[in-house]
């Protein structure tokens, strides 16, 4: 075997590099004073002495991919967006605790890196970190040959953030009749894209879908949205949220149980939101079921918030955003945990 | 096309459910009081209310993977000892700024999840946070069809811990003169693979190697070592540790600058420690020249701590494991910051 240079070997150290630099203006957009230390040190430093106004802190943390909704950036070119998406999963995922977030990490791995697509991916995290007022306090980034398909890559994100025991939301105080407040999603989020990258296999994702207004890949890569706005204006209104749902893998039918105490569970009325049309086309092309379509897929809500029933209203005139009444807590003896109707 | 079944689209939901369920007794080991919710939960919750007693707690947190360490493990079917690889890669990154872990949360990605696999890497990975005193906070699982490469996988961690501020460790009192100790590593953590990889192609992995005392395999697989009880050690001697350098991707060149000061340079003295035999084979089947190697590898050392050189005696005595006075922090004025003679 001749010498070796590293570079032969599928690893680029500079390419690795250029990305840091480019990238790094967006992640330092992020920073909030409480941020020690920029990219470059072995850990990113949070100063946590506004914990010491809490009574008693608790630390969230939620650590998640995108799913094959890569594979769909990879075939458009386009990387900002998932950027994005892991970002506001990852808040959504510590939200429904109550939680805020303070910081997220990320990690980007390819068999070979391009910096510009780095770029792009770092610098839509960091424009959804900072929308959040989240810091972008650190990230990685790998080429590993022979463990990715050529051009495919994988993005995964971690959240910290904190909420005051006292406020912690886990569903306990739910009580039968509780109301189901809906959020309404931008299409899939981060879930499904296996099944329906098998739905849409052979079609051109470049060519507009008049039924979406769009083209097929704009519509699958639309950005998971962050609730942490919405959640803030149902507070703000005084509602006392007693428990939130985000709707990831699983769908509306194994999300719910995750909040419901024993002997409790969920119906949801179909009529009482609009299906999106991408939903629509994904059952008719597939000719998937609906108890399928609600085990996989959002079908429009990306978030559910249950509260008194007397305090529905308020939520929902406190919401900017669209939001329907969806559906109640019910007394579960047997059979589905989640009904819909 | 027919009516869709999820799994068809190449995702097996239970497979996940029931790797969760055979891990969940060794991540449950590693929750002490501070841990309020278990495995299940959207995000995991940890108890900050410890943080009260620290003047100016720090979080520290930092994201990392264990390369194509993945693909030795793949190719012998051992998926622990990568669980305590990203484990201890990620405690040592947080470590080096005087850190201690609070807890960690996992991510495992593969075109199909075996649950037996994703249950060893995760119990390996439990194994380690118990013994470095850290909770296996969360962790997620991925199946992504078409993104990784049959057979193969990604395993990412993150870790997040806490120093009071006064007691930070950021190479900045560092002057000419101190001492380097080199701690030992057990051989290439989790850097250098792709190289060794090609290195060792056509390679029998599971041949014992007389040189090596073992079988290639077993050699490349060795765990990264966790320098947390060794720099217990150190501090609990009353040594002052004026720098912590983790050696990682870009070995013993690129690592120890990321804690020098502008004008500051370190000496490296190569008789000073002991080659690993690993590195040697290497070395010698790849035709590797030294710059290179000390490039890309640890070369035998993992962790260098830099004292006054008035201490570093008491360092060494203070150390249980191999340890040895390797160089010392000189002025630099130009050229490599790292010399190694």
């Amino acid at each position: 075997m001749p010498p070796s240079q590293y570079r032969d070997a599928g690893v680029n150290i500079e390419s690795g590099t250029r990305a840091v630099e480019l990238m790094r203006n967006a992640v330092q957009a992020t920073y909030g004073p409480e941020v020690l230390l920029g990219v470059g040190a072995f850990g990113g430093l949070f100063d946590a002495a506004a914990l010491h106004a809490m009574d008693s802190p608790v630390l969230v943390a939620s650590t998640d991919g995108v799913g094959t909704k890569t594979k769909i950036a990879s075939a458009l070119g386009r990387y900002d967006t998932v950027g994005h998406d892991i970002v506001n999963h990852c808040i959504n995922d510590i939200l429904v605790q109550g939680a805020r977030p303070l910081f997220f990490l990320d990690y980007i791995a390819s068999s070979r890196l391009d910096p510009q697509m780095v770029a792009a991916v770092v610098s839509g995290a960091a424009a959804a970190c900072q929308a959040a007022g989240c810091a972008l306090l650190g990230g990685e980034t790998a080429e590993m040959p022979g463990v990715y398909a050529p051009g495919e890559f994988d993005l995964v994100g971690t959240v910290v953030g904190v909420v005051d025991r006292a406020a912690l939301i886990d569903g306990s105080r739910t009580q039968p009749g509780d109301a189901v407040i809906g959020l309404a999603s931008s299409g899939l989020h981060t879930n499904g894209y296996s099944l329906a990258r098998r739905v849409f296999e052979g079609w051109d994702l470049a060519a507009d879908v008049p039924e979406l207004g769009t083209s097929l890949g704009e519509a699958l890569l639309a950005s998971h949205r962050c609730y942490l706005p919405a959640v803030q204006q149902v507070r703000q209104a005084g509602v006392d949220i007693r428990g939130l749902v985000h709707i990831t893998g699983g769908g509306l039918i194994d999300n719910p149980p995750r909040i419901l105490a024993d002997g409790l569970g969920m119906r949801l009325e179909r009529a009482g939101w609009p299906m999106l049309p991408l939903f629509e086309l994904i059952q008719r092309t597939g000719q998937i079921n609906d108890q399928e379509m609600a085990h996989v897929f959002n079908l429009g809500l990306g978030m559910l918030v249950v509260t008194h029933p007397d305090e529905a209203g308020e939520a929902l005139s406190a919401l900017k955003d669209e939001a329907w009444l969806v559906g109640e807590i019910v007394v579960h003896s047997n059979g589905p945990r989640v009904v819909i109707t």
